[in-house]
């Protein structure tokens, strides 16, 4: 394969990040905002809570009038009423009264610490206090989750389940986010048969259309798989100008050199350009990338593996992207590497691994494996990155674990 | 409140793990099957690759035809025909000749090796070869990502993409699967307003319903919501009857004495059992659990925090159990504490934190605030939990955080 002008893959990570991409919106309500990504930053229109809250059972009180309480010696107070949860708190704290409060009541104005049930004792009129506490004991101050006016969830945030919460205390049931892409999926090659049939000798079912699915999916971006082709120029041509809708273009399959022009030379023929063909990376080299339409194409090789790396490490970012997901910090674990990972220097390399508890924290055990295996991936926890500069990592070093 | 009964989070954990569950199946398509719990063991029924397969553009040839091969003493094969991806190999190398195949083609028989194409010049009749390759090299020999009749994807495993992809190779089209379980859940109390009501004085919206149903779908689960009762036993023992049908039911809300009495209550008038009132948690000790028409019944703290946390470590490996998942490792990091965490001996303490890339690794910084606070999650990456038998961690310490 002709590889010459293959660049690293921070250049094609580079070439992706500056692609030019237009997000759309739309407005959903909260019910089914979960997961979805925020288009304008949210600003808290009012204090959360918006009145102080006893956080306990007991007695409202001032707190310096609990000075010096204790069990041997109780300060009593006169009761002068109770706050019901959900009720508007009446009266007012003067001075050597208080009033009963439940958890999540309204603390009454002047009173500025609750005493909790424990350590106050009813008597006639009033309760003996048992213990001295604190101004802001015990109470959740106005604001004091959230301030009125401060931007509390910012634009490009996937929403989570306390995100969720955040807009649902300030009353936000019309969430604006961004549209959820849509990404066509083609797969090509005279060897792939559907999943339903036999393969006859020499042929294999469709895998890629099926991990590269559920790997766009996760991202959140709706994929639908536009059929398959044979490895012949006007099929491929014709199947790329009917994906003309989408936001995003993937074509899968073809590893051998003649396969591989069909894609490029079809993206060019519809006025498409080619941005990179092939990656200095293992698994995953001959793959490309460019823009058709206006849109961005990747041409995904077609070992199983190797797709499906190219999937989690170029593919998924840029459908993150493509939905205005502000990229946020991987999730990752460090580990000691339990053998030799040996690797070409020039090559970015990605290994699949386990990890095992060890005695001293997680050893990581590389899955060695020929980059048309796919089974190799679906016994990972997540792979490490062997560095292009190097020829690999050793026994005992410590590791970055990305999770699949 | 009366929490002498409080049990430990490890008695609370074992309850719910022997919490007799019986989990239905169904079977979907694959189309459908990311992310569903496989319900049987899926053994292998052919072998994948079926047949052996080159992983290069090149020449199939006997390996020993290549020894001593190199740049200035090419050895010359001669060149017999070629196999098209996708078709059955015709033919039988049996010494000094050689096939040429694309990448993915079959092998034909009496080859062992691909000999790369980089490294093979075309002259008349055949090609020299300019390098010595080893037994095996650049093939993928049948059976070598999954042998036939072997355990590939255990039961009670949550699919992933790499799994799916494992599935298609086999042909395996109609997953069976446990069934998405219903969970119902009820939001109670007084104080509560629906998210689109301006909330009266000393009332507040509803964030539980919010976080509960983002956090129990997450998990694969499905949850409806109720509706909202008010703390009154009558509303709350109809609500809890109509939620017969479901798998599971959760009633969120009231931390007060006597709205946790109305749900202990209202579960033994339906003729339920309560299983434990109160773990020794920070924050969640108001958590109830019990058994009703045979299916498992959580009472949620009110305060958000609280109920978000007991969603995150108590409800979800239930849902996740309820839907046969077997329970997987947790997915965890490790950092250097960057201050001291008190706590309370004889409780087991969940602190939300953020994660900061620190000179040596990572730094998990605490984020601490009251249990009502429902912005702290938010900000969270994930939690550290401080151990019942501890008065807290120190600055510096190694510590694990669970990811949300």
């Amino acid at each position: 394969m002709d590889f010459l002008k293959a660049i690293t893959a921070s250049e094609a990570c580079r070439i992706l990040d500056t692609f030019s991409l237009s997000p759309r919106t739309e407005t959903v309500h909260i019910d089914n905002a979960y997961a979805r990504v925020l288009a304008r930053d949210i600003v808290s229109s009012e204090s959360i809570p918006a009145f102080a809250r006893s956080l306990v059972d007991g007695y409202a009180v001032r707190s310096r009038d609990t000075q010096g309480a204790t069990e041997t010696n109780p300060l009593f107070l006169i009761r002068t009423g109770a706050v019901r949860i959900g009720e508007q708190a009446e009266g007012r704290i003067s001075g050597g009264d208080c009033v009963y409060v439940s958890t999540g009541s309204m603390m009454p104005s002047g009173s500025n610490a609750v005493v909790m049930q424990e350590y106050a004792r009813q008597v006639t009129d009033g309760v003996e206090i048992t213990r001295t506490v604190y101004e802001g004991e015990h109470v959740c101050h106005e604001g004091e989750d959230i301030k009125e006016g401060v931007i509390v969830l910012e634009m490009g945030r996937k929403l989570t389940a306390f995100d969720l919460g955040v807009l649902a205390a300030l009353g936000q049931s019309s969430i604006p986010v961004y549209e959820r892409p849509g990404i066509a999926l083609i797969s090509t090659g005279d060897e792939i048969v559907a999943v339903d049939e036999i393969p006859s000798p020499g042929k294999v079912r469709d895998i890629n259309r099926y991990t590269v699915t559920a790997l766009v999916e996760k991202t959140g971006a709706r994929c639908e798989f536009l059929g398959h082709v044979a490895d012949e120029i006007g099929e491929i041509t014709e199947k790329l100008q009917s994906a003309g809708a989408y936001d995003m273009i993937l074509i899968s399959g073809g590893s051998s050199k003649g396969e591989r022009d069909f894609i490029t030379d079809s993206i060019e023929k519809l006025g498409g350009e080619i941005l990179f063909h092939g990656i200095n990376i293992k698994p995953g080299k001959p793959t490309i990338f460019g823009r058709l339409l206006e849109k961005p194409i990747f041409g995904l090789p077609g070992h199983p593996a190797s797709c499906a790396m190219v999937a989690v490490r170029f593919v998924a970012p840029l459908a993150t992207r493509l939905q205005g997901e502000t990229r946020g910090q991987e999730i990752t674990t460090q580990g000691v590497l339990a053998t030799n990972v040996p690797s070409s220097y020039g090559i970015e390399e990605y290994v699949p691994v386990r990890l095992e508890r060890a005695a001293a924290g997680v050893s990581v055990v590389p899955i060695f494996s020929k980059s048309a295996v796919v089974s190799s991936l679906a016994h990972a926890a997540g792979y490490i990155i062997v560095p292009q500069g190097t020829e690999g990592l050793e026994k005992g070093e410590t590791v970055e674990v990305y999770f699949f």
